[in-house]
């Protein structure tokens, strides 16, 4: 058996999971890791300072090096120390979903140029096996919709708000103090971790190139508890889910934002951390995975993962292996958000009269969208009313019209919330 | 782009499904088929009868065939078959799970000893993408634990018996009408079925030798609509699940029984005829995936995507591949079920007598068993009643010995279940 040599680019907890759980594989050795501070203190037992280097060249530019483990994250220098990696005909494994939504069709283009492989499951889902079975398994299908929870973070605020009645701002401080959440929580909670990992998976699903800037992405940091209170009054859940669909005519819908998932759908009842993926095609037909999305140790199962199975078939072939395949060269036609259609549920704040409800329809109507149900909530101190509205499939664009138009009517105070609906 | 030629095994629903779907990929081309009857009309548009041969050793015998796809099901002749093709250096791809669970080892040895594949993702819950992960991206885990809804037959009948309260022979009868259940359902209703599949989960989790034969299988043809109703109360669901356990003193324990499953444990929520697979490893820690188990699409998207993997695999290399891994030369100590510690669901019909519920804690106690719940359902016309027991952790032995010192006082009339329990 070959013992394949690798060198690290990070070694923040994801680093020091994988770095751990590669002392029992002699298949891979670890030559050297590239930290930005040498000195500081690392949570690994008589761990073996002489490995750390400051310089991530000196990986890169090691003949003996036959893959670079990537585990740093961010943009740059990581684009630049993976471009120089493969250049210099390295196979890489990475959890970097930002740098490949972003960035991975310049990195997958250079792999294929020199016959190298990138490899990358643990950068969507933590631990959850969903790269290599889309590729392997699933090579199949025709796959026409992923729908998603793909981020821990906001899944537990929503989870507590729900569960404790908490607000928004309570959930991130409990999730901030219990290290779900960091401390500037933006990349979470107004999803763009989501809209990164949704772009991956849509781009290996579909097959066309994902461009990340259109991709619709609303984050949590508005949902009011009484949102979640009259979705749960109503049989549903508030969840942040990440969707990808290919269209009958061809061009994709990408897009984040918090939905009411109706209560029997299998994503519904996901808690906490925890990530879950249902992704649809035919033949196959719906599945749903399930599991932990982050931390050192489901991420590093993932980046171990594709190292024993990168070095299973780098010693049966030097060739570029089939693992990498990953067609999108193509540019998708990504879809408006204003040209979806969907389910909504409307919270509006309104006079407290008669004929409120009926204005309220006929806007609606004279929009083209069809009202499901309509629930007057209590009376407010100062005589106005909450009545939310769950409509049945409509145009986004429709649905943006009519509430501009309700705005203009007296009795309407406000729109509180606009969701839209999952069942 | 090499086409690689194919002989298939069998035409029936999966047969018909497969062929249909590989029809959109021209990497692969089926030269032959073997069938028992030619003249057999087939759902195939268009279809060449030409291809059809009533001697499955044309197949076998033909070198121009590098992969052999097996969907006839059975042992013999199957394994005769699959042993000829492989000793004549062919691939195989085979949704078999009989055939596996039963001669999967010598199949495999065969397979190293002239260096080829076999590939069975179909075998074991359909359409879900399981075998493959275990054997790539989740392959640096210890995994320890599977736990998993197999059949999709006995779940829709399960299902509909606590849907519609239903008692077993009406909903078995419903099933078979629909289609779900064979005429003669005993493979499924037994628990055979699952404990094929079971034991090829544990075989490439464990790397171990699992013996089909050491598989405790109890099925669900002695559910009672009581039972269902009474874990309803209690705050369960009955479903028949397939366990594999991984000790910490390197004996594994693989079984097959109904279990009362808590409504909060995800596999509760699994409906119908679909499969879920929960499987806990260190470091990825717990994962469930669901999705269809049975049908010729769902089958078919499992066998193309290993003939399309495969054959992207012998593009590079002639080598045995990666992906044939399975360590399992080293027999399994398999634990007896009387060695288990389950917690369990005790069905007591006794007299209608104060005494009677000291007499079930006094001889639980003796043998060491914990009650956690006991509650005392109607009494019936012969003043009998109905007491429930839950019972906590205890030993499957000491729960036998108990049944039979319970059934020695005159005031137990019967035991008239006993189940196990998953919280």
């Amino acid at each position: 058996m070959k013992t394949f040599k690798a060198g690290m680019i990070g070694l923040g907890t994801v680093g020091v999971g994988v770095y751990k759980l590669l002392q029992s594989f002699n298949k891979i050795k670890i030559e050297n890791i590239a930290v930005k501070n040498i000195n500081k203190k690392r949570d690994i037992e008589n761990f073996n300072t002489n490995l750390l280097t400051d310089n991530p060249f000196d990986i890169v530019n090691n003949p003996d090096i036959d893959i670079v483990i990537e585990v740093a994250g961010g943009i740059s220098p990581a684009f630049e120390i993976l471009s120089a990696a493969i250049k210099n005909k390295k196979h890489i494994v990475t959890a970097n979903k930002e740098l490949l939504a972003k960035r991975g069709s310049e990195l997958f283009g250079l792999a294929k140029e020199n016959n190298v492989t990138i490899l990358y499951e643990a950068a969507v889902a933590g631990g959850i096996p969903i790269i290599m079975p889309i590729k392997t398994t699933l090579c199949a299908n025709k796959i026409n919709k992923i729908a998603a929870i793909l981020n821990g973070t906001t899944n537990y605020i929503l989870t507590k708000m729900a569960e404790k009645e908490l607000s928004y701002e309570t959930a991130l401080k409990q999730a901030q103090d219990l290290g779900y959440a960091e401390t500037d929580p933006t990349g979470d909670v107004e999803g763009f971790d989501a809209a990164y990992k949704i772009a991956i998976l849509s781009t290996i699903s579909f097959n066309k190139k994902i461009d990340i800037n259109k991709i619709y992405t609303e984050g949590i940091t508005n949902i009011k508890p009484q949102d979640i209170k009259a979705a749960k009054e109503l049989g549903y859940t508030i969840k942040l889910i990440a969707m990808g669909q290919l269209l009958d005519d061809g061009r994709v819908d990408v897009r984040v934002h918090p939905m009411l998932v109706a209560k029997k759908h299998l994503l519904a009842k996901v808690k906490n951390a925890t990530n879950s993926i249902m992704i649809s095609g035919y033949p196959v037909g719906d599945l749903v995975l399930t599991g932990a999305g982050a931390g050192a140790e489901p991420t590093s199962s993932s980046v171990v993962g594709d190292l024993l199975t990168l070095t299973s078939e780098l010693e049966i072939s030097d060739y570029p292996l089939p693992l990498t395949k990953c067609k999108h060269d193509e540019n998708a036609v990504q879809i408006d958000i204003g040209d979806t259609y969907n389910e909504y549920y409307i919270s509006i704040q309104a006079s407290n009269n008669p004929g409120v409800i009926g204005i309220i329809g006929t806007i609606c109507g004279k929009n083209n969208i069809n009202i499901s149900t309509i629930m007057q909530k209590g009376i407010d101190e100062d005589n106005t009313a909450e009545i939310v509205v769950i409509t049945e499939k409509s145009k986004e664009s429709d649905v943006k019209n009519a509430l501009e138009n309700l705005l203009k009517s007296d009795s309407i105070n406000k729109i509180n919330s606009l969701l839209r609906v999952m069942n």
